[in-house]
């Protein structure tokens, strides 16, 4: 490539998150790094869209990156003003993530941080959605850091088909017991969700999602790295 | 049927729009109606969950069904909440609707109105989304009663592919000039967006998202319900 190429960054725990600190560091050894990411949490949702409501884009520093803006919209939001809005040419690759938790099977569907990844297979931009099979505060971003350099080296110089975007999931796994990459399907599963229900205190209902993980796959390993096996 | 089926109502447009008041007229001629609406506009929600706050789902009586509910969550929180809390039994169908304008190609992807059918497909229960192609704040969603009845009704009677919801768009015509109902595929079309940018009285930037609806169809007839023919 003559030129450096650019990288387009989202995710879905937002802007200050550990994992896309750790993303854009990967990411500026690669290429001119552009940051359009959600100014909060943004965790399940999906594709949503911001058409009610106005949107803001505000420059910040918090990565000292030229291009960098805290968005109050989706992550989907960020895909798209980005690239019709804020940035002067369509980027050469998009990034989501790292996600904070695994986005496996049915989840891609509810994933802020798989959708943004999915806008941008609809504008045909090469994109992937980075995830780590931990939910744990202290989770270690960096463990799978020579994978994702290699994904993102190999996209940036394969590309990808038309409609089809990368959904990487790290496992829980420190480096030297990762054997490699694996290219899976998505596994059969779904969530039995149960509302836990409880007073306010006026005695009022409300409810908070919860639920559980159910795997329908005939092998259990299939695309589970919460429990994945170092032979996966 | 031995009994009354159980029809689930949703739709994104919110509990009191038009929309879904004549589809709940509709239901109560073929079963016993519980309605989990929003309560509030959450269109462009498309699979967006409530993970990061809590839900309410508030008893109320706008169409004087026994069951009904206003939620405070997105389109698919109302399907997980009314399947998992609300209701004693699984629904034996569910419906969704009817928007206010089309559902047509690429956005279904960020339709509340189908993502609520989507999840009523992912928990294996016969679902339908309905949309009026008609935009107009006087849409007449009278139009299309004999064919969504007839739908409903079949759908009840034979059930549906497991995985597959019907996303149903009734075209801006009086009911004497449809002549029937066509199975499509979803039509190959994307938005070309554009933001337009205002400056708040303190001269900050926001962004209102709009955009361009391109069919990229040869046959530009293909799904284009908002301009459709009657011979579709």
């Amino acid at each position: 490539m003559s030129k450096n190429p650019t990288i387009l960054i989202t995710n879905d725990d937002g802007i200050t998150a550990p994992g896309i600190s750790h993303l854009i560091s990967i990411a500026k050894n690669i290429g001119d790094v552009f940051i359009v990411a959600p100014d909060k949490p943004q965790s399940g949702m999906g594709h949503a869209i911001t058409i009610n409501s106005t949107l803001r884009a505000i420059p910040t520093k918090y990565h000292n990156v030229e291009h960098e803006y805290s968005c109050s919209g989706t992550p989907v939001d960020c895909i798209k003003i980005a690239i019709n809005q804020l940035m002067k040419h369509k980027p050469d690759i998009i990034l989501s993530g790292i996600n904070h938790g695994s986005n496996l099977s049915i989840n891609v569907i509810y994933s802020g941080t798989m959708s943004a990844a999915v806008e941008g297979a609809v504008e045909g931009i090469p994109s992937i959605g980075f995830s780590l099979c931990d939910y744990a505060h202290e989770a270690d971003f960096t463990q799978g850091t020579e994978f994702i350099e290699k994904i993102i080296n190999s996209v940036l110089k394969n590309k990808l088909p038309k409609g089809v975007c990368l959904n990487v999931n790290i496992p829980k796994l420190t480096k030297d017991v990762i054997k490699g990459i694996k290219v899976c399907r998505q596994a059969n599963a779904l969530w039995e969700e149960s509302f836990d229900e409880r007073k306010d205190p006026y005695g009022r209902p409300y409810y908070w999602l919860t639920g559980e993980f159910k795997n329908l796959e005939k092998n259990q390993q299939i695309l589970m790295c919460g429990q994945m096996k170092t032979d996966l």
